[in-house]
């Protein structure tokens, strides 16, 4: 595939973790007091769950068999992003995978290397599946950006008969992760990379943390 | 355009609504002593407020400017789906547009008529925009569905190193919504249909209701 001015590079999350250096050995983490009583509320590993609490900001719900936190990205979700699936357990016991330590700079990185390797001006999201309180299912997210358009802010703007538009501010970037992940699959398919191309080029460049809405807007903590 | 099997098409909640006379003048409708206090704290006219009761089973969340409710279809978002931009505002004073009364038996006859029409088997998707607690920016929601696989249930299943997959459920019909919505614009395009082509065909079928996640799983009420 030749890659074209415009074209949106998504690249799953695993690939970039397990390229920096992310994967943890289990037998490595010693649980503290607090991980090893919410691991009994919630069913999960002692360490699985110190490795989560390490990553967090805030345990915002949990129960048995469910972890939900704040990761110190801001990312709210299960077990903050750490993943056990699709990781080679060898010789060393078990693993577990945790997020890019900072996503938008692994972006940025993966963007000018690609750009540098294609001659094109490219977008880069580095995306992760994620999970919504009242729908069933996954999609994409976007958590690591750069050389795209991120949120499309048309709040101002007006209808198409006049009426001043009051929200309107589309996440482009999520959509494309969600694009990437049905095309993905999400578990088996061993495809880490998928391209959007046909895109109108734009010039903006935001990253993934623009996403995260304000703590003082949280509703839900 | 020829439609061709396994074509998905999506169209807009929002001229559904409109072809199913769901257009209400709000000079008709008279506010409850309840509608009028929620209409208060929220900054909102107490017959939209209204209009958003009837059409709910629950409120979520409220605040100034703010008013998340549980629709009577299972839905949880802001307003109950009721709209007010992109609708003529004539001589009658102002409208509202509430969802469709049953979007997957509307998506179940427009794609009878579509699939008459066209001799291709296809499925057909209604999208609704949709709005999240810690991200900000909508995405694409499918809330009628006709003639998809809904959700892609992998639980139960191996990771491509053997390990047992606990929890992948893909949301096929929002990550539709989500692409469409990227295409149609949500605000002054005019595009209110959307084609997905290329999906390897599937037969099964069905609702969105599927993807509303049960009552007794909701840990943010």
């Amino acid at each position: 595939m030749r890659l074209g001015d415009g074209d949106v590079v998504c690249v799953a999350q695993k690939v970039v973790s397990k390229a920096e250096g992310r994967l943890i050995a289990l037998a490595e983490v010693t649980p503290s007091a607090e991980a090893v009583e919410l691991a009994r509320r919630t069913d999960k590993d002692p360490r699985l769950v110190q490795l989560v609490l390490d990553e967090s900001t805030e345990v915002v719900r949990s129960k048995p068999g469910v972890l939900i936190v704040r990761h110190r990205l801001g990312l709210v979700g299960a077990n903050a992003g750490i993943d056990q699936s699709n990781i080679e357990h060898g010789d060393g016991g078990e693993q577990a995978l945790l997020l890019p330590r900072d996503p938008d700079a692994s972006a940025r990185r993966l963007r000018e290397a690609l750009q540098a390797g294609s001659g094109a001006r490219l977008g880069v999201v580095i995306t992760d599946s994620s999970n919504r309180p009242w729908r069933l299912g996954t999609i994409g997210a976007a958590i690591g950006c750069a050389g795209i358009r991120v949120l499309d802010d048309r709040r101002g703007g007006h209808d198409i008969y006049g009426r001043e538009l009051q929200v309107t501010l589309i996440n482009r970037a999520d959509a494309y992760a969600t694009m990437a992940t049905l095309v993905m699959g999400e578990t088996t398919e061993r495809i880490p990379v998928a391209v959007i191309q046909g895109l109108a080029p734009d010039a903006v460049d935001e990253p993934a943390s623009r996403i995260i809405r304000p703590l003082e807007e949280d509703l839900f903590k």
